[in-house]
């Protein structure tokens, strides 16, 4: 039984097998509609200004701030009220010295006006108004471009698209917009004691129900991907190569799962030409890549963690998105004791700042998963964390 | 000009709303594949034990563990091999003193062993091992039901499905799971100023480009439901009761937006009784709540934080999905100045621990929309926060 000569160190593997993933080239122009969770394929920069013209930021009345440099409450400045301007529409009078016109917010501030009084602070009495206090000049007035301006990148290629940025494309006038072609991403899952009905004969001989495939299909859709499933592949050799060689052709990254370990018939790494196998990555030590195939564990815990230190960053490079997990700082709220020379992926549960180790064993434990909301990591130097400490956690 | 004569306090607001919502009653049964992200309708409780049987948790050789309690490495075991298992198979035969099973991870345990011990501890030569060191009864044994008990609940209703939760249901028989209907969630933009399409000429003469639809529909799609747009409505008194009367129909909820204030073209809230109208929370002040029906601001970032003050928890708890928006611990970055009375929603961007306040003004700025990626919240006793105090950041 052969071993691991040498485990690669971690972050070593990952910086291998992130230099060979190359971004999808093809962009896919969507309506606004379809685009969520969507990868930006280029700069956006913005055709317009944003307001398109100065506009008032409150309901009141638009006028020359100098007229209103005495206003006291104790002593009003009367202005005449020249027009009334209701929303989407403009006035064309302009305001000169002693006189406003009423406006409400959003609406474009007319000629001749330099700033607007809220409401709150005039009397009205028919066409007059009494100003109650001084105003400066430009105050209330949102001015043209001050959001956005006309030619500036809004929205950067391989931002991952979120309602707000969808909000800004339409207030920009735009319909459409051009994202990344979703990789496709074949998931064999392999093994002989696999079954995929639910069979108490057959359990109690010794087989078990396939989980890999819903947990990889779910994770890949959550990764700016598509997954592409293969089936449940018995442990023969010929069947192996041939569902491997069909799943490279027509995806851009392939999965499979079972058969990484040096077992008699584990027989995916035999067909890949791999840039690394074995790693101090724990659990899931057995992992391989090359030509774009992960050969992954059979074990669902082994599998996620192989996700979540491999396989997402992956997908992030293959889709062309901008993404860096977000670390959260937690106090540990158990011992997490960790061995030398190991990555460990720990479970933890995390709420409201604490980060509570998930203690099942055992890499079959897919209660654990479900149980666990996140996880941290306990790089090679390190024998672990006491209880108390201050820890990152990624949420997943 | 009417005001709001008193402000709800914003946690009295959204009580009084939460306790109006009621949840979604219908299920629909889907299979797996379509579950991902939806709210699980009715606790799942497993049919069987998982593992179903007691099986290996390492590749070695099946045996009774008592025969192994004198090895070690200068004073080797010697046992006879008398069988060998592969991936989902079982072996016929027991295991007695001085006898052991070859096996693999995962396989079921031959009758009468009660231990495994790693291939790395034993010297193979032909069909006899030399066992190096002992194992202790159970060791490298995972045993039925460890990881889930047959009748136990799983999931329980309304947990959001992950990929982890989808492998869980997997691994124990299920093809399909009942999850919630999403809720429908009708949204109707008004206000007169608003076009739809880019034109220069409408933009010179006062309007602006409608950008809450996009965002409106983007958020609701991200917390659990489906979105119905009725389109951008102008400031017709009759054309907005009818809208607005045909959404109340078709959905679960309604958002209405613009009008939402006093002005006299602000129709909204005319036509729901509102069981609250005029808030605490800044920016969105003018929110009102009633008979389903969510009455909001025009400006995009005063909508915003009125749908993660408000909407949101509306719609998880129409969903019926347990959701908790997540609390991320950060050290403030800039100074938060508040408002006392005022519940602020202030847009921060999160990295690495740190929480950098967003300090664009202005309900109409798109841009601090986009470069921010959550919020703190200041509550109505707080005059605000220092910089470098911790501060909870919920990320959007």
């Amino acid at each position: 039984m052969r071993e691991f000569k040498r485990l690669t160190p971690y972050k070593e593997a990952l910086e291998m097998m992130l230099n060979d993933i190359e971004e999808v080239k093809e962009v896919e122009e969507l309506p606004l509609d379809k685009a969520l969770g969507r990868v930006l394929g280029e700069d956006v920069t913005s055709p317009i200004d944003l307001p398109p013209f100065n506009r008032s930021a409150v309901d009141g009345y638009a006028l020359r701030a100098e007229d209103t440099f005495q206003a006291r409450e104790y002593a009003p400045i009367e202005l005449e009220v020249i027009d009334e301007i209701t929303a989407g529409m403009e006035s064309e009078k302009e305001v000169t010295n002693g006189r406003a016109i009423r406006l409400m917010t959003g609406n474009k501030m007319p000629n001749g006006a330099n700033a607007v009084i809220m409401q709150e602070y005039v009397k009205r009495e028919e066409n007059k108004i009494y100003v109650l206090r001084p105003v400066a000049p430009g105050e209330n007035v949102a001015f043209k471009g001050e959001d956005v301006k006309k030619g500036e990148v809004i929205l950067k290629k391989g931002q991952i698209l979120r309602p707000q940025d969808l909000s800004m494309l339409k207030a920009l006038g735009f319909k459409t917009v051009k994202v990344k072609r979703k990789p496709k991403v074949g998931i064999i899952v392999t093994g002989d004691e696999l079954i995929e009905e639910l069979n108490e004969k057959a359990l109690e001989s010794g087989k078990i129900l396939d989980s890999n495939s819903a947990m990889l299909k779910g994770l890949v859709r959550d990764y700016f991907s598509e997954p592409v499933f293969y089936g449940v592949i018995p442990d023969d050799e010929e069947l192996i190569r041939a569902t491997l060689e069909r799943a490279k052709c027509e995806c851009d990254l392939v999965l499979i799962t079972g058969g990484s370990a040096f077992g008699e018939k584990d027989y995916a790494h035999k067909f890949v030409k791999l840039l690394f196998h074995g790693c101090t990555n724990k659990p899931g030590r057995p992992i391989g890549y090359g030509e774009k195939v992960f050969v992954m564990s059979g074990y669902p815990s082994a599998v996620f963690a192989q996700f979540h230190l491999y396989v997402k960053y992956a997908l992030a490079k293959l889709a062309g998105a901008n993404y860096k997990p977000i670390k959260i700082k937690a106090t540990l709220m158990g011992k997490v004791p960790s061995s030398l020379g190991r990555h460990e992926f720990v479970k933890v549960y995390y709420e409201d700042g604490k980060a509570y180790p998930i203690r099942k064993k055992g890499s079959g434990i897919i209660s654990a998963l479900v149980e666990s909301n996140g996880y941290i990591e306990v790089p090679e130097n390190s024998e672990g964390y006491k209880e108390g400490v201050e820890v990152w956690v990624t949420l997943y």
